[in-house]
């Protein structure tokens, strides 16, 4: 693990690995503090380089351009999971990187990750390794079926992973995966997909958002709606394994945890973690409008060795996001007195791409 | 006056003439509805390139200059009211320019400021045009004494100014200001500093703040307080005055109006109109934590065609500049849960020099 710094002074660089629209609120962010961004990506039409004072246009694996990188910043971070640990590696040996490697390698393999949860005492969909797919009818007798096959790595929004019903099915779920080291994962019977989002200090210090309300449509976040209308005893055990995950990886800077809620009839609910993000993440966005300290400034502040700011809520809020042509809807949103909005400056409108997303205030909190 | 234009579309380019604070407090705004900035500034280490997709290092003088950026723009707009009007008329012939000649024009020569002011019917201070130091003894007979003379031109922050007792001082009060065109202005008796920042749309709309309580120090702004504790016939007086203002140069932008109020016993108050400056005001930058839409984001939706925003204020607030070495209390402002810091990202630190600004919010409005 790296020395941990000194706080950074007004006027230091931050690095930023990934040019989407996480690094581009963390750029704003970090300007609002007086701080220099420099964001490195290797897509040239990056959203994040318009707001930043540098940037650097190369591969994960260039490490000579990683190395130059590291050396014209205080320190390091970045906007998504899927970054090589390697990578991380060279800039490591010249500046402070958080979330640390170890956190970084935890998250991105979702074997690793699951068995650090379930280490805690904390509870996650039943899993098995799967390295082949002569491992997958052994691996649905322990985890029952119908189950998901998952990549142990780069999944993400729904990519990389197939349902399997019977046996006779596991060479075809296979390939369809793409052949990648898996694992296979019951299904977990849920009412609510919860989140916490989380931020912890260099000096340990945790601040956590209120638990938002999440609902996905065809494997993409749609809204987050915070308060969640759960029951506050569930939220607190919520609160207290997303602190407990923090804590348990020494960890520096903002976390997104998913969960899921089940409800028993009378007795307690059982929250299992779906899975964590060691990063900024979009069901909090609605962080940026509704608290006193959002999650991106709660990043920079926590990476930067900084105090953390009030995770307060002022207002009842619900994040929707603007996926692919949902944008076109932008005028409507601009006009809604409640509304937020919030676009990420991509040029090209995909399905799936996610453009924006507008945050709509509702009243005051008491 | 040039043509309206229909709204800009996300990924257009806004123009911003200056690359300080306020150029990069309207950078951000700009990228959070996924606008690119070009920012035009003579200096080279202008805070606000930190923060844009580009940037343009050269003189207001410069019209080759200046037409190239307005080639490169959808829109042009400015961060402070000195700007050479032949410059602006330079940009307006290759693309729009908000707020337009006529207000920066009006707003940058204090006798036509208060000839207007005063045709629409609102106070001002007594004043007298002064041409030559010959013109001061009856100026005088016209204001009383003690009076304030003042360059008609680029005058801030209590630059450009002088105070005369008696005519004997007359021509060394005219060398004190640079001999150049003046106005002398009487004294204003008065209880209180107010400000109201307000945003008027292509479609002539407006959108008013609530009146902040201004207290200066030096002549700078020190702090800007809302609610200001003034009667709320007062304010609804102060937000009066500054709707005819705006309507009355068929504004488009933010306006800072400053102005002075005298309560008269058990009389109403007077209010009466210092200056106004054509775009946001130090003394509304309470409006970007408090409030649902802040004084940045409306000037850009203002000169893009956008519907205004809400200018509903959610909390209580106290804005406070930091001054020169004022900034080194940062570490403070960070740790201070309530407390919003917002730094310029400016390198070198100046006795005068506005580093930055905290927006202390209070409590949540019922």
């Amino acid at each position: 693990m790296p020395d941990r710094v000194p706080p950074l002074r007004p006027g230091s660089t931050v690095g930023i690995l990934g040019g989407g629209q996480l690094g581009r609120m963390l750029a704003i962010a970090a300007a609002e503090f007086g701080l220099k961004c420099h964001v490195y990506c290797p897509d040239p039409d990056s959203p994040a380089f318009d707001v930043a004072a540098r940037h650097t246009v190369a591969g994960y694996d260039d490490i000579a351009a990683l190395q130059a990188f590291a050396r014209d910043i205080d320190v390091a971070t970045y906007e998504f999971e899927n970054v090589p640990v390697e990578s991380v590696r060279a800039i490591a040996a010249n500046c402070p990187v958080y979330p640390d490697e170890n956190a970084l390698a935890v998250s991105q393999d979702r074997l690793a990750e699951k068995r650090f949860i379930n280490e805690l005492g904390i509870g996650t969909a039943a899993f098995a390794a799967v390295d082949g797919p002569a491992d997958i009818p052994a691996a649905l007798v322990e985890v029952g079926a119908p189950a998901i096959l998952k990549t142990r790595r780069f999944g993400y929004d729904g990519k990389g992973q197939t349902r399997i019903e019977t046996a006779s099915s596991a060479d075809e779920a296979w390939r369809t995966i793409g052949a990648a080291p898996a694992i296979l994962e019951g299904f977990v019977p849920f009412d609510a997909e919860i989140s916490v989002i989380a931020a912890r200090g260099q000096d340990g210090d945790l601040a956590v958002f209120d638990p938002a309300l999440n609902v996905h449509t065809n494997h993409i976040l749609d809204t987050s709606t915070v308060p969640s209308g759960l029951d506050p005893a569930v939220e607190g055990d919520a609160i207290s394994i997303a602190r407990k995950i923090l804590d348990g990886l020494d960890y520096v800077g903002v976390m997104g945890v998913e969960m899921f809620v089940e409800s028993t009839g009378s007795g307690p609910s059982t929250i299992r973690v779906n899975e964590i993000a060691p990063r900024v993440h979009n069901s909090g966005h609605w962080t940026q409008d509704a608290c006193v300290a959002g999650q991106f400034e709660q990043h920079i502040r926590a990476i930067c060795g900084w105090p953390l700011g009030s995770c307060d809520r002022l207002v009842d809020v619900r994040m929707k996001n603007l996926i692919g042509h949902e944008v076109e809807a932008w005028p409507d949103h601009a006009a809604d007195p409640r509304a937020r909005l919030h676009l990420y400056g991509k040029m090209e409108t995909r399905d799936g791409r996610k453009m924006g997303h507008v945050n709509f205030l509702g009243e005051a909190k008491e």
